[in-house]
């Protein structure tokens, strides 16, 4: 029976078909598991890029908080700025220095004449400020020396400022020395034009010199050629210690250029400048070409206090003041 | 045959097999049509979410370069505040305004003092300037109504200051009023105390009065008993200008409180603040209990001109001067 059965057809044809189908369905199962872990695979892939999704949104929120606060502050920063800065322009790291020397004495209103000042200067971008104050022990010899001799006024600080920027700027090339009186009043549009100086720069002066402005002549091709002072019109120079400014190199570059106890009066400009090797036609007229006034020669009135006071002053000890006064005085 | 074939017990065995597989086959291929419909879904979304993915990496890479453009920018604006507004404070939206009153009037040296006096003011926040200048007209006939009398300054400015705060700013109950000179010296610490006034505020004044500080003398539970002044100290008000400043609300309330020509010298503080129905103990003493100098009371001085320049300068025609002498004096 068994021979039989496997030598009839339509065991054989059943026998294929099965086969058929099994192969069938062994490749379909097989395909099926595939899919099935391609899709598992698909699945994690997509949960992957929908955690990443939300992180990258999380992230998103949160620079956008970032930029939002920063834009919040960048404003509050920028209100600041224009309110209290218009004055003065933008931080400028490539322009050159102004070393801006103030001589300076004690006396009633001198906190409150370098207070003044120095909100001035706070407008300044890239300027450096070298007060020089009287030291006692100093101006009292040379006083002793000179004794009822006519001293002028700063000259061993003005001296000491060349001193010092000539032993720590002797590499300098770039950057304009001024000398600047606590008193005097300052535009600030001066310090552009002090920091724009090559050689030597020269401008108007208000109110100095018997003067409403004390300024050089220029010639047609602008250069100077003369200059309006009434005072001592003989001078090489005559002009304020107000109206000049000079290159930091070529204060270096000359050491013996300075200034003197022993010259005329008045005469302080002129041989701190013929020192520097310099002459008229050397001069850059600068501010507008010497139309604007830039610095006004004010001076502070000699205060009014009793004889008693002035003695006090004279004496400058610490302990003849209360503690308001010599808050008041800056002892 | 055919009926034969069907009644086989191996062709129903047969059918059944094929019929089993057959369905098998069917629900395979329906289940590996869904997978695959699954799979082009899920590849679909794929590639969604990484296209997704991409624009949310290019907008954070934005964002981050916002953010680093902000940052520069914040530190750059930070340099340039902390450089040059160190000496003020960051800007007190809340904080009450400062009405500073400044009467000028026309000399040499007046717009040297007020371009000075306006670096320091650029300095504080919440700060009003009110400059008023002496008109030549209103001026000329009072001088000419008073003749060679005694004229004290700064009179007609100040009350038309008070006129315009009275109109202006009525209904305000926060905010203080000062008059500040135009040469004097102002301390950046003045103006918190100025702000911090609640009805009237009292301080030392340095070098004024014949004195290096006039102040008040305080009481040992802090109230105002007397003053230091030795120049007509029997005045209600021994004091300079300078020296206090009162509330808004207490100027608008007092319509009638003003400076007058008809006072004795020194006595136009003393006028205006009993004017307002101010005593001694309404004072409220600022800078630490009197015990520190913000405002001195400096003078500029006067101009050494010829007597042509001061014929000039009163006539104070524009046609009389040189385009330099006008920029000189603000003309």
């Amino acid at each position: 029976m068994g021979t039989l059965v496997f030598d009839r057809w339509w065991f054989r044809a059943f026998v294929a078909v099965a086969m058929f189908f099994a192969c069938q369905l062994c490749f379909m199962i097989s395909r099926l598991q595939n899919l099935d872990e391609e899709k598992i695979t698909l699945q994690a892939e997509v949960q992957t890029l929908e955690r990443k999704r939300d992180t990258l949104l999380m992230d998103l929120a949160n620079k956008e908080r970032d930029i939002l606060r920063l834009d919040r502050k960048e404003q509050q920063l920028e209100v600041l700025v224009r309110d209290r800065l218009s004055l003065a322009s933008t931080t400028r790291k490539d322009d050159p220095m102004i070393y801006f020397v103030t001589p300076t004495a004690f006396r009633p209103a001198q906190k409150a004449d370098l207070t003044r000042l120095s909100y001035t200067l706070s407008h300044v971008p890239n300027l450096h400020w070298i007060v020089i104050e009287d030291s006692d022990v100093t101006s009292k010899s040379i006083s002793e020396i000179l004794q009822s001799w006519y001293l002028p006024r700063g000259v061993a600080q003005r001296n000491a400022a060349l001193a010092w920027l000539r032993t720590q700027l002797s590499d300098l090339k770039r950057g304009a020395v001024y000398f600047g009186d606590d008193d005097n009043t300052y535009d600030l549009k001066l310090f552009d034009e002090i920091r724009s100086v090559k050689v030597a720069g020269i401008w108007p002066v208000g109110i100095v010199g018997g003067l409403i402005v004390e300024k050089p002549i220029l010639s047609e091709n602008g250069t100077v050629e003369g200059f309006n002072a009434i005072w001592k019109p003989d001078r090489p120079f005559p002009i304020d210690m107000a109206a000049f400014a000079v290159n930091i190199s070529v204060v270096t570059s000359h050491r013996g250029a300075a200034f003197s106890y022993d010259v005329a009066r008045g005469y302080q400009e002129s041989h701190f400048l013929t020192g520097l090797g310099l002459t008229r036609s050397d001069l850059e007229p600068k501010a507008d070409n010497c139309t604007k006034v830039y610095v006004w020669h004010t001076r502070t009135e000699q205060s009014k206090l009793s004889k008693d006071d002035w003695r006090r002053l004279t004496a400058k000890d610490r302990e003849q003041f209360d503690d308001v006064e010599a808050h008041c005085l800056g002892l």
